[in-house]
């Protein structure tokens, strides 16, 4: 079935292809049936559509007057095309960006409108646009490998390209043929030649910035009917004489050799079957604008290439794993580099969730989400969501446990989101076991990160950037992003001897990915994902189990966090909780020194102070915080000689790019197999206001290990009241109707499948 | 008129003394006549007028539902009344703390709802309380300058008595004239007895904690009839033989010799004519309950006393002051020791707004902050406020600009709230130069916060203490706070020699005041607060004005910092600047210690981590950082050998008691005279979903100090765009009409009054 659905696709795209290559990039459309515009996002029906419904539509009508108001204004400001020489954040950069932005929206109310002023100023900024292009040189800051030429790099030309083909849409027919040509012939073929056979190292790629590159092609070749370009943009380039060592600015590859390129390759490579684009959320979220944009574009101009059931649905599919990788709040995880903060109520998602909506089966809980926008495109696909929305058939979109798998064909690990709910809200664990995901991928195998509602309780650090604050480093990437943010240390996640995982290599680590063991989440009381990775350390082998517990004797759900360690060396393994607020108490004594000195001296380690070491001699270790008026208690297994470290981010941070967050850090040295095995308890609360202390100490008692050989470990958690959870892994075997036997303490443990869990007294 | 007032309230006074003298403690109440219960808070009228409301006024409903809800499971629970044993947060004192507010709660229960189950509950409560109080010793723990019974200081057993006083009132009828006298012989009079005479260091002073004794006692003397304990609530014991030089836990007098005490004189002392509370706000709301309670008990039994116009109406007008000392969240300014995150929305700020509604005239603003708390007191009080809200009276409360004078007699200096609106939020300054604040004031003189909406740009530290949290040092004052929270270093002020203020000594502290010199906010485009202090380092005069400055110029209100000091010696001054968030960039060179070393060895220096030192060379120094999403730019004149620090709270903390926040330090040596001139822009933002830096540069090209004698000092502020802005202040005479001409760089200034504001072009 979906081989012939490919083949079909396949046979479709030899046709384009073949057609094409006919064409002749230096001439102009070869079709001047003008009836057709627009055809590209909005249609001629369409808008007869919107006419039709203007001023019964509450939220659309909303969105059209904030649009209105807002295009309205850069009208009366006046068209400005400053020469390029900014990066970004700074005033050409963001004139630029503010132009494209708005002729997409001007393109749009003058069709939904019919007011020529808005095709007039559309016109004017395109010949504008039309007058510099010719003789503007590539863009003078050069810190890119792609340089742009209104922008420092070619992916923000491609995003001009991709906005600007819309506002031409819009008004082709207002232009005269005479006007279309002379626009055609010095902006926009130029321009797309550009960004393609002038950069091919830019467009040759699979990789969000390529993506972009190839949709802008494709989105003026659409407007144009231009073939030779569509197929470029589908495909690529015929040729392109990468270096297949070459590397771009994040130092990711640019391309492997033979690698598959344009497109349907950025389709069919970063997305997994499941949806996951394997550079993580935040660059998902980026690319699904392009992605999307252009499938509805694909959709409207050809729709005999069924765009939309490509790859089994993938573009659908893919929108609602980008809406479930958020937490409470509706912010993606900061996988890899991402920007905190970024949520569904980006334009990017806005555009997603009414494409997924108009094209994916009207789902009512995507009217959820769209609501919570509070904002819709003002298109065909906006207009039926705020149609479903005032019609009431908006559903809530519940997130579930899931797994995502990563690899274009879902092998290379993955994602495991476990999601329970608690007394007041719901937690959410985050545990990545993916692949390397291209050059924005950190060395962070089996890390995780955690949710009470909307706040991290565990966090991940994300990127060392202020996206687009030009002060700090142009709005790029920080050199702490590679000192730091992707080192392994910086991740909730075994460290051995101080260095990361693949020796924090790139290419080590994009031959490699994690291996997923267990993910069950159909017991809501007992939800678990367990992932390996045999590589990252050569010679070691590390086994992450984490479980989501609800007993009744605790007030919220329990982390289970169990670590198995093999390694045929002897070693150091550092284990960090990155944890938030203040330190309420500890069970261990611990020194803290009179002046800070970092924890070490490279591979991350530079940028910890270490501000107190401690050690327990009970067997446990305790530490208490408060975060978000929240009490939270990690317990974890240790010995004598077990450092516990006190460190917090700062050291080696000369320009003050690094937030000075706190980690704890569970330190075992010299050996070679171990285990990290601890529980986080959420607990109770305090409000300033009422100034009570609500549950304010752990229910553990001790956490103990009982059992532990190369198959299985069992962990006791005994409570304050001296209830006894017991809880057995198996190791080696995850099958579900494998039995189990084994002797703990004298006493024989019987149980089915994977683990066992089980209230003792 | 006031004299007359007064005259006639000490009359009263005499007269109740007069008959008190012959009544004897160890009697009973003398008046058996049980028809007029409950009289103290609820009223029988009272009560009527409730029940024949109920259903009908939505607020109180809501409130009485919750009520009942909260007490039915307390009552399904069962009584538990342990030996006391703990701390605040520990289960006795938490224990302890719950029966007597439910206790309050379920007599008020029984009289609205009529229910019997009500009243059986107090009754078992309190005899639970009688069986074990006559042979309770002393609370274990011995912190406390003022043990108490059942908790570990008296405070806390006061607030028990307060509380249950009145739940005795609302069953006082319900019991036996046998079951009142063993309950009254056995636990109320003895308990009265014991916060009193048995603790006269604790009863005998003007302080929070003996208005809590105070009304403690003069609750249960209403109830009782009792005019022995009641003239001793209200005018102190007669003899106590305190020492002069006895200090109390927070190394604060217990009494000066002769002072006066009592209620009356914790009414006269503590409060300035303005309402302002000397310890700042977080002790008035701590003091509201008890004063007000008190007050409308005496007002309902006592109705000739009219204690509501005491002090020219002091009680009520400090509910307004009190609403006034908050930001935009509702949060009180924590001047002094406070705890961060107390608003308005605490239970004594619901008592509070009820009070001073119902018997303030019914003023419709406090039903707007009634409304925003949701909740009201379920009496007389609670009724007239639900009625009003229900019967759409609330009108806005706006928060004006003010000042707030401190002491008796509104001599001792005191506080200056300036607010104005910006682009988005108000902005509010806090300008502290008040009286010393008892034993919680901190060396602050000249101290300030600001405020963007509910956000602090610039923070005053508050306390180092974690209320009720038992963990951290049994829930009291830290160390910490003595060593860090209340040293100047710790505020927003000049620091001389790295010595505090008054050498950090209470005594002297205690013996002065800064003094107001301007206050003027009549105009809204530049208004001004500025005082000064002449006693906190002998031999030197600091003199603080601040202006906020509306201009075309700038998106939102500039604030001017203005500190000239003089010195007949030659001094180190350091002017700390506590802000929040992420540094964005700087204009100056400055160098990152690899190893981090506390920047002094006392006075809190010990606790600031040293983690940067520059200098400038063109004549401003400029920080921006970003914080909640917006931009702020600190502009400060310096010379090329002051010294610009970086620092961050955290050294010598071997408890992680303190919040490891940064400063921003300028820091001029070797000098005898010289000015801190300062220009604080709040501009632009940035959205993580947008990733929009919108304007994200300072507005100022040059900061200048461009006159300056004894006599006036004027500042010159240009723009990036050269628009020249003007500042000169007279710093001799604030009178209005003076007129006052200098020479500025060859051209006259002439103007009126203590300051000039102009744009020059």
């Amino acid at each position: 079935m979906k081989f012939i659905k490919k083949l079909s696709v396949l046979l479709v795209l030899l046709l384009v292809v073949f057609v094409s290559c006919k064409a002749q990039t230096k001439s102009i459309s070869k079709n001047d049936n003008t009836q057709k515009h627009p055809n590209l996002i909005l249609t001629q029906k369409g808008v007869e559509s919107i006419r039709a419904e203007l001023g019964n539509v509450p939220i659309f009508d909303a969105s059209l007057a904030k649009v209105k108001a807002e295009v309205d204004a850069e009208i009366l400001n006046g068209i400005e095309v400053p020469i390029p020489k900014d990066f970004s954040g700074g005033y050409t950069h963001e004139r630029h960006k503010k132009n494209f932005l708005i002729a997409q929206k001007a393109g749009v109310l003058y069709q939904i409108l019919n007011d020529e002023k808005y095709a007039a100023y559309v016109k004017e900024m395109l010949f504008a646009y039309e007058k510099i292009y010719p003789t503007l040189p590539v863009h003078p800051q050069t810190r890119s490998y792609a340089r742009g030429k209104l922008f420092w790099q070619c992916l923000n030309d491609s995003n001009w390209l991709v906005y600007v083909s819309q506002a031409y849409d819009c008004v082709y027919n207002y232009l005269s043929p005479k006007e279309r040509k002379q626009l055609e012939k010095n902006l926009f073929i130029p321009f797309a030649n550009f960004i393609s056979e002038g950069n091919p190292q830019f467009f040759n790629r699979v990789h969000n910035h390529s993506t972009w590159g190839n949709v802008a092609v494709g989105m003026i070749a659409l407007v144009m009917d231009n073939d030779e370009l569509l197929d470029r943009a589908l495909n690529g380039l015929k040729t392109d004489n990468i270096d297949p060592n070459a590397k771009d600015n994040d130092g990711g590859f640019i391309k492997k050799a033979g690698q598959k390129v344009g497109f349907l390759a950025n389709l069919d490579e970063p997305f997994s079957p499941d949806g996951y684009y394997t550079e993580g959320p935040y660059y998902q979220r980026y690319a699904m604008y392009p992605f999307l944009v252009f499938a509805e574009a694909l959709h409207n101009v050809k729709p005999e290439m069924k765009i939309f059931e490509y790859k089994d649905g993938v573009l659908l599919k893919a929108i609602n794993t980008l809406l479930n990788l958020t937490d409470a709040d509706g912010e993606f995880f900061p996988l890899n580099d991402g920007q905190k903060g970024m949520s569904y109520y980006s334009r990017e998602l806005v555009s997603s969730v009414d494409i997924g909506y108009h094209y994916g089966g009207n789902q009512p809980e995507l009217l959820a989400i769209a609501k919570d926008q509070g904002d819709v495109l003002l298109d065909d696909t906006g207009l039926s969501v705020a149609i479903g929305i005032r019609d009431g058939l908006a559903k809530p979109f519940v997130k579930k446990s899931l797994q995502l798998r990563d690899g274009a064909d879902g092998t290379q690990g993955g994602v495991g989101i476990l999601r329970v709910n608690g007394a007041k809200d719901e937690f959410t664990l985050v545990s990545k076991y993916s692949a390397q995901g291209l050059s924005h991928g950190h060395y962070d195998k089996l890390s995780f990160s955690y949710y009470e509602g909307g706040n991290e309780v565990l966090q991940d650090y994300g990127l060392a950037r202020y996206v687009n604050i030009q002060q700090k480093g142009g709005g790029n990437y920080l050199r702490e992003n590679t000192t730091w943010a992707k080192q392994s240390i910086a991740h909730n996640t075994v460290v051995q001897n101080e260095t990361s995982h693949f020796d924090g290599d790139f290419e080590t680590g994009s031959l490699n990915h994690s291996v997923n063991y267990l993910f069950d989440a159909s017991n809501l009381d007992a939800q678990v994902v367990s992932a390996k990775e045999s590589n990252a350390y050569p010679g070691t082998e590390m086994h992450r189990t984490q479980f989501l517990l609800k007993d009744k004797d605790f007030e919220n759900p329990l982390l289970l966090d169990i670590v198995n360690v093999t390694s045929s060396n002897v070693n150091q393994y550092d284990l960090p909780f990155y944890y938030f607020g203040q330190i309420i108490s500890s069970n261990f004594k611990y020194n803290t020194p009179k002046v800070l000195s970092p924890l070490g001296s490279k591979n991350g380690y530079q940028h910890l102070w270490n501000e107190g070491v401690g050690n327990s001699t009970s067997g446990n270790a305790k530490l208490s915080w408060l975060s978000n008026e929240r009490f939270y208690t990690l317990t974890t297994v240790v010995n004598d000689k077990d450092d516990l470290i006190f460190a917090r981010i700062g050291a080696n941070d000369p320009d003050f790019n690094l937030r000075p967050e706190p980690a704890f850090i569970v330190r075992k040295k010299d050996i070679g197999n171990t285990q990290f095995v601890s529980v986080l308890e959420s607990h109770g609360n305090y409000s300033p206001v009422t100034e009570n202390a609500i549950n304010a100490f752990s229910t553990i008692k001790k956490l103990e290990v009982v059992f532990s050989d190369e198959n299985y470990i069992a962990i006791s958690v005994e409570t304050i009241d001296g209830n006894l959870k017991l809880i057995v892994v198996s190791l080696k075997d995850s099958a579900k109707d494998k039995k189990h036997s084994i002797i703990i303490k004298d006493k024989a443990v019987e149980w089915t499948g994977a683990y066992h869990f089980n209230n003792l007294k």
